[in-house]
């Protein structure tokens, strides 16, 4: 389908920075947690190639916090996710797979662990507030479940190091892969986490406060205009290459953990007290029998996935592509997708029925970027 | 803002329709619990002319069902509401403010008791389901909660009835306004409802089973094809016109259905069981501070409203406004907001802070279609 126009609402949340992402050029957005999130600025291949070799701001606002305080805000987080939180520490970022009571993926947020009795859940696109709160209040939980006045800001490049500590000072090149330290910027202290949507390096601060929103960017502007800084965003191309999952796009209610290839994060015998361990207990012995795999699909380049395009084998249904671009950097289309158990070894041949006719293509075991490039 | 472009992909899910809604020329999306919900065809002023004397078709696929079914879902319905579900019998629909433990609006959908121990919740934007499947869940009740394979088409306009009885026979002009009956279209049963977000009469089809929703877009089109059918969609100038609520446009969680007007909705004493009972009896005989109304603003067309406009009077903000347009029939911007129990009686005149400048108003204590024409 062509681009369609966005009618944009109030329910379409403007975030703090949507006038400098405006006053960028900012040619297409998403709407993500009821919130608008820009996709292309230049086209989504200059915004790759810039991102590749440079440093972008990214307003990524629409990643909403979930703020948990009170005596059983640690009970509450582990209830949930099947990711052993006992060993979590304040000053850490985990990234979590959240189930139903089925193991169900509810979402794939990155929590924050701020202090014994509170934390941060940084949200991917679903009212993820609405179970946390329908829990705390049946379960009678000693702990405020609300949504703060917190709007994520991700520095992301080559050069974000570099920039963030122009901005913040050297002392944050110690902070660690999904660490976080604070930063003071005009007298208020905020999270500074190195991480971010995109395997280009960077961090993501979350800005405290609507109203310094617009202050927070000027800053980095002006201080990383001889970096070639400028307003991006999430980069489809960049993060398929990267086997960066989307919720709801590459995973769904219908997906374990262990179908989306995120068993790694699940430690579910030592989760007690998470929802759904029953269920991830039994699948975590037995394995998945659908996994989600990067896939190089040949030709041309492919539309935008809109909807899942069935993988075949043999004549028969084998998986299914969630997320596809064409990668200038791999001279091939690159996609994520679900693949069944018998045919997702690395190297597997198959076919895409793509909006452009059947397509040849080939299952990868690991992220593109995780491959010896010819 | 100018429009921008809407980044379609997996996640913001199609609609069973939305191969008919692009072949029709739709013009611009919004996106609504994750789909695509059409905004524009023609301009949103000829669509407006059009529904007005004419039957448009709407993809409402957006408004997503939440099923309960089970011994304990009537229980877990009243759990969800302060309108009184105890007197609500199969083959009723009941528009029912849904909210937390501290009255705050969650949702405003309509609710169909199906059966005793079955009921569809027709979700406006937020993912109700989460909150329900968290109480459900927490509660150990006996209830199944899922989204179910449905897809609601609306018919809407003054020769909706005419056209709908072409398509299921005269027996559908006996089902009376926020009632339904079943119909049958190729052999399967499908609830219809006399409903929908316009105040120009129609129906609701909801239609079961993602393969049927070609046919039954089809057979529509063809049976009013001389009463001059069109795709349509919700209209923005004549919902503000007959102050049809928006939820995230017109009230959030931040707002209690008296607030929002809904307190004939309420019947919180006899609502044994609601959520949010204690907050909203408290609510109930203090009344609230602040009312949804609708204004008219003076002067030339103001553009849509993406985010509150500050209402004042004397100097003092009184309220704020969520919703505007330009009404041709009217023949000034009509808008919807919270006003402030001092400002809120018929015809006061305060000033609204318009992108477009400060603008004088007159605040209405009924909607716009309730109100004597000049």
């Amino acid at each position: 389908m062509a681009a369609p126009h966005l009618s944009v609402s109030r329910r379409t949340r403007m975030t703090p920075f949507s006038r400098r992402v405006e006053a960028a050029g900012v040619k297409a957005y998403t709407v993500y947690n009821h919130m608008l999130l820009p996709t292309v600025f230049q086209t989504v291949e200059d915004d790759y190639r810039h991102l590749k070799s440079n440093v972008q701001l990214w307003d990524v606002s629409c990643e909403r916090q979930v703020e948990l305080t009170g005596p059983d805000a640690g009970r509450l987080a582990q209830m949930l996710t099947p990711r052993d939180l006992s060993v979590m520490n304040p000053g850490q970022c985990y990234y979590t797979p959240m189930v139903d009571e089925t193991g169900g993926m509810l979402n794939d947020p990155v929590t924050l662990k701020l202090a014994e009795d509170r934390y941060w859940i940084s949200v991917a696109d679903s009212d993820l507030l609405f179970w946390i709160k329908g829990l705390a209040f049946a379960l009678r939980l000693e702990v405020d479940v609300d949504e703060p006045d917190v709007h994520p800001l991700a520095i992301q490049g080559p050069k974000a190091e570099d920039l963030v500590a122009r901005v913040f000072g050297e002392r944050i090149r110690s902070i660690r892969y999904f660490g976080y330290d604070t930063v003071e910027f005009e007298g208020k202290r905020m999270v500074l986490a190195r991480s971010g949507y995109s395997k280009q390096g960077g961090f993501e601060l979350y800005v405290e406060g609507w109203q310094r929103g617009e202050p927070v960017w000027d800053t980095f502007m002006r201080e990383g205009a001889d970096l070639n800084v400028r307003a991006g965003c999430p980069n489809l191309i960049e993060r398929i290459e990267g086997q960066l999952l989307s919720y709801g796009n590459d995973m769904t209610r219908n997906n374990t953990p262990h179908e989306c290839g995120l068993g790694r994060f699940c430690q579910t015998r030592e989760a007690i007290g998470c929802i759904g361990r029953d269920a991830l207990l039994r699948v975590a012995v037995e394995g998945p029998v659908r996994q989600i795999r990067s896939i190089a699909i040949d030709g041309d380049p492919v539309p935008p996935c809109t909807d899942l395009w069935p993988i075949f084998a043999g004549g028969r249904q084998v998986g299914t592509v969630s997320s596809a671009a064409y990668s200038p950097d791999y001279r091939t289309n690159v996609a994520i997708g679900m693949v069944r158990m018998t045919h997702w070894d690395n190297g597997t041949r198959v076919q895409v029925d793509t909006p452009h006719g059947i397509r040849a293509a080939t299952v990868w075991d690991k992220p593109f970027t995780q491959q010896d490039r010819n």
